[in-house]
């Protein structure tokens, strides 16, 4: 049965990238491996980027093939290049995710590159693709899409335009992203509806971000926006943690719930998901993991009151 | 000017009641006058029950004093029964808050009656009131309405039931509790739209818990089912927390912070509050508070986004 809503796992990438240690690739599988068991169905297993620079994902090519070994399941890897994209390619992902900012400062800080550099980046990865693996899907995340740590505010005209500009590049879902943890429900309501204007069915994900705690009620503007593919970190790994409890990144586990307690099919059994998360825990034992759910607990008589 | 929405403080009754600690009655009158100063416009300042069953709250009618010689200010105070709304209105409260379950096991548990002897209590507490201060406001909060720890589910049918009981008890403003944290977005929404069809303009206020992460996405549903007056605790105080992260009742600060990213004017004024969550902390330098926009601090550019 199709999912309501799919959620779409960034853990293994964004969760490990922003660690200092490395996890053992043998951990990492096992992780993958748990979280297709609990009917996740898209997962982000790592990037291609210089090995100097993220070490944390220097194994992707390993882990990409191990993923595409288990079933149903779509295996995603961020490339921030052309030449990302060829070995990505190469190892044979099912999808490419190319991060593109709408604030020039940032832009320019994490990738070096202007945002119409970028959008020529993704007309040479369409182009790449279109030759060696037509059936590839790329998709773009539009980072810092609702303000930037760097700028402050960002326009929301101008991500709508940088949205068409990828869009004509040949990106075949463009989604935004809370990278810096500035948006509100309203803000998210307002600029995905404006998105889906723009572009039709080729709006995306939201991959939000609960640095001020406003991660889950972004994820439900979203929803009433119309979104149906949403970014969780097991364990809310990654982002950029202020303070315990603080996470970056919207925690799967809560996600999950709050989707599967309103009545939607995430396709995602619970009980398995936490188990996975105590496969994520054990391989790094010194690393908080955050989560309300976890501690909590499913409420007495949950079976009974979802899916009716 | 008026606000969009009024944020309610329950802090010195849900969160000190919730303590094994108790808070000198010098410290309780300086918090609230904090909490007054950062411009929270109604504060439940305590309970009067029994002095042998909540001795932190035992000197409610002296804090009932002092919070009303402050200027602009509700004083609200939690009342169980005909007993405690005698000793509530001779201290001079301007509000009675009245607790009703709406799961019978929880209400023989928590206050040794039936929710039937519960709408009689009420009705003879409106009798008081109108014998011996006409103007206060009787307002009830029925708890556990969107599930309860010892039941499970609770049925909506039965929370309408009886806040349309309630309402003809002479209760002036009904609102929901979710006692246990077991609502999600859409059930909030669904009860609240049909509590406003039941009784009208006495539907009140949202008194959402954070327990599995969700009191700040049922606070949105609430919002965009026509609540406006929403319950908060300072630090997330009070509650039931399972563990570091997992308050019970929503923080605050959290709240203010979205209502107002969200251009919704509160009346709050942010930087105050987090003097008062200053003060808080002082007076209690053992209990964990909780609250992601106190550690993350407001966006870059917050106040050129705000009210626009």
């Amino acid at each position: 049965m199709k999912p309501d809503v799919v959620i779409s796992e960034v853990g293994p990438r964004d969760g490990l990238q922003s660690l200092s240690v490395s996890m053992a690739t043998a951990n990492k599988k096992q992780w993958i491996a748990a979280l297709a068991a609990a009917g996740l169905r898209e997962i982000e297993v790592g990037s291609f980027v210089r090995r100097d620079l993220l070490p944390q994902l220097a194994d992707t090519a390993e882990v990409v093939v191990f993923a595409k070994s288990l079933p149903e399941l779509e295996v995603a890897a961020l490339v921030p290049n052309l030449r990302g994209a060829r070995a990505a390619i190469e190892a044979g992902v099912d999808k490419l995710t190319v991060p593109v900012s709408a604030s020039e400062a940032h832009s320019l800080a994490n990738v070096r590159k202007s945002r119409a550099e970028m959008v020529e980046e993704v007309r040479a990865i369409v182009a790449l693709r279109d030759e060696l693996a037509p059936d590839m899907e790329v998709e773009v995340g539009i980072s810092t899409a609702f303000g930037c740590t760097l700028q402050g505010n960002v326009s929301s005209a101008e991500v709508l335009r940088l949205a068409e500009q990828l869009v004509r590049a040949g990106a075949q879902s463009c989604g935004l992203s809370d990278t810096a943890g500035y948006a509100n429900p309203r803000q998210v309501s307002d600029l995905f509806r404006s998105l889906r204007s723009a572009i039709g069915p080729r709006a995306g994900a939201a991959h939000m971000h609960n640095t001020r705690g406003l991660g889950l009620a972004n994820c439900l503007a979203a929803l009433e926006a119309g979104v149906r593919t949403f970014d969780g970190s097991l364990g809310g790994l990654g982002g950029c943690p202020y303070a315990p409890g603080a996470s970056g990144n919207v925690v799967t586990e809560d996600l999950v719930y709050m989707f599967e307690a309103m009545g939607l099919r995430t396709g995602v059994d619970i009980d398995k998901l936490l188990e996975a998360r105590q496969v994520l825990s054990a391989s790094l034992p010194d690393t908080p993991l955050y989560g309300m759910l976890p501690e909590a607990g499913l409420p007495l008589g949950f079976e009974e009151r979802s899916h009716v």
